[in-house]
């Protein structure tokens, strides 16, 4: 088996981040390929590039040979299959399911953290994260929400991550913690701690070493900046 | 081992129909509670009854004696996990990363089909289904997205289940199929033949059934209907 993951610009893609840092973390080769972002047109580089691959349109993608996996959880569910040697979810099986449970809420929603807070890992902005916290009340209470919910699993854990070891739960939370970093969004200390962990974990590190070494200018994904 | 599976109104609730109609096909028993659903608020009913198990507010909960599981696909990976002689999902591994795939689209995508077209499975509304139809373009890209999608998996399928037998994927698109059929969407035949042949599956069968014997009446659910 030889695996191709498609991702998008580190500096940008959340989806792309995740299972890029389950294959890094737990050292399963791929060959990495990168499609720039753009604007998304239907005759865009990248639409033309993912869409013959991937009806979604959508990067992450991974191929197992001529295998497609389009999810970012499809695809991390496949490799826990094909390396059951390796542990991509806590082996206890109770903790697993909670693990998956947690994994699947980030999957599905947050969707105004996400609309809000778009990651940008070289961009520092604090203004826009006080504005927007400001101005929509529900952007509070999911934080608010997800700052309450990861403290209390992370005061269950017996570790400084989600569920014991790092794990795909981890990783999926992995691009919220850089929105709440690069926002500078007040949060518990648990978080913070879980957020300083999380950005100095290897894997992390390195993503975030190639997004700051990309120095690219997405204007589709820069709301807040006019240029770098 | 003892399940118990939360769910809302069978009317409405797409996201409690899924794991439901997975443990009644794969005969999976399971206790039933239905948790009528209301206006949401914290102090309603319903996240008085819910929130104590489930921090996301939701249903589908499944319990397993004391464990908790929180969301409608980690529920499914559950009992494929704990159920391995049962063929929840496709036997062959690269067949089943593809029903994965397209789950998980289902899990987080389709988001205007979603806020349009409310599930109400004891509705008839093709007024409402023009209406929609002619005033939000972006929701007829989705609906020609889906449609063709569906359509070409299932030319590659071998029955006229998606993906072979009915799986999990069938599941989580079950549902979407009663919206089209409620409001009455124009879609190809090969899509109009999957609604049949979803609509007369027993287990679906038997979920309609039920949710028509509710003869309940939710205003928040019902954005367009003022009485039944
Ligand atoms: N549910 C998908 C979401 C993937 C996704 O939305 N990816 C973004 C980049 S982070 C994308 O490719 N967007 C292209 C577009 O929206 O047209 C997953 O988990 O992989
Ligand atoms: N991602 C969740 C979504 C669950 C969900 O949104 N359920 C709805 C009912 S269909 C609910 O409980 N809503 C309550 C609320 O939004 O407050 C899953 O797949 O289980």
């Amino acid at each position: 088996m030889s695996y191709s993951l498609y991702i998008g610009n580190k500096n940008y893609s959340t989806w792309s981040m995740r299972p890029w840092l389950v294959m890094k973390h737990f050292q399963i080769d791929f060959t990495e390929i990168m499609v720039r972002f753009d604007n998304f047109d239907a005759d865009s580089k990248f639409k033309q590039t993912i869409l013959p691959l991937n009806p979604y349109g959508t990067v992450p993608i991974l191929l197992d040979d001529e295998l497609v996996i389009s999810d970012s959880l499809a695809i991390c569910e496949y490799l826990v299959e094909r390396h059951p040697q390796l542990p991509l979810w806590p082996q206890n099986y109770k903790i697993r399911a909670k693990a998956r449970s947690v994994t699947a809420k980030m999957h599905s929603g947050y969707s105004h953290i996400r609309q809000h807070l778009a990651m940008n890992i070289e961009a520092v902005l604090p203004e826009i994260g006080q504005i927007k916290l400001r101005d929509f009340p529900i952007l509070r209470d999911e934080i608010n929400f997800l700052d309450n919910h990861l403290s209390s699993l992370l005061a269950e854990s017996e570790s400084p991550y989600l569920f014991g070891d790092f794990s795909i739960a981890d990783a999926f939370y992995a691009p919220m913690c850089l929105r709440l970093k690069g926002y500078q969004i007040p949060v518990s200390n648990v978080l913070n701690h879980y957020i300083e962990t999380i950005c100095t974990t290897e894997a992390v590190a390195e993503w975030i070493a190639e997004a700051l070494e990309e120095k690219d200018f997405v204007v589709m994904d820069e709301p807040y900046r006019i240029c770098r």
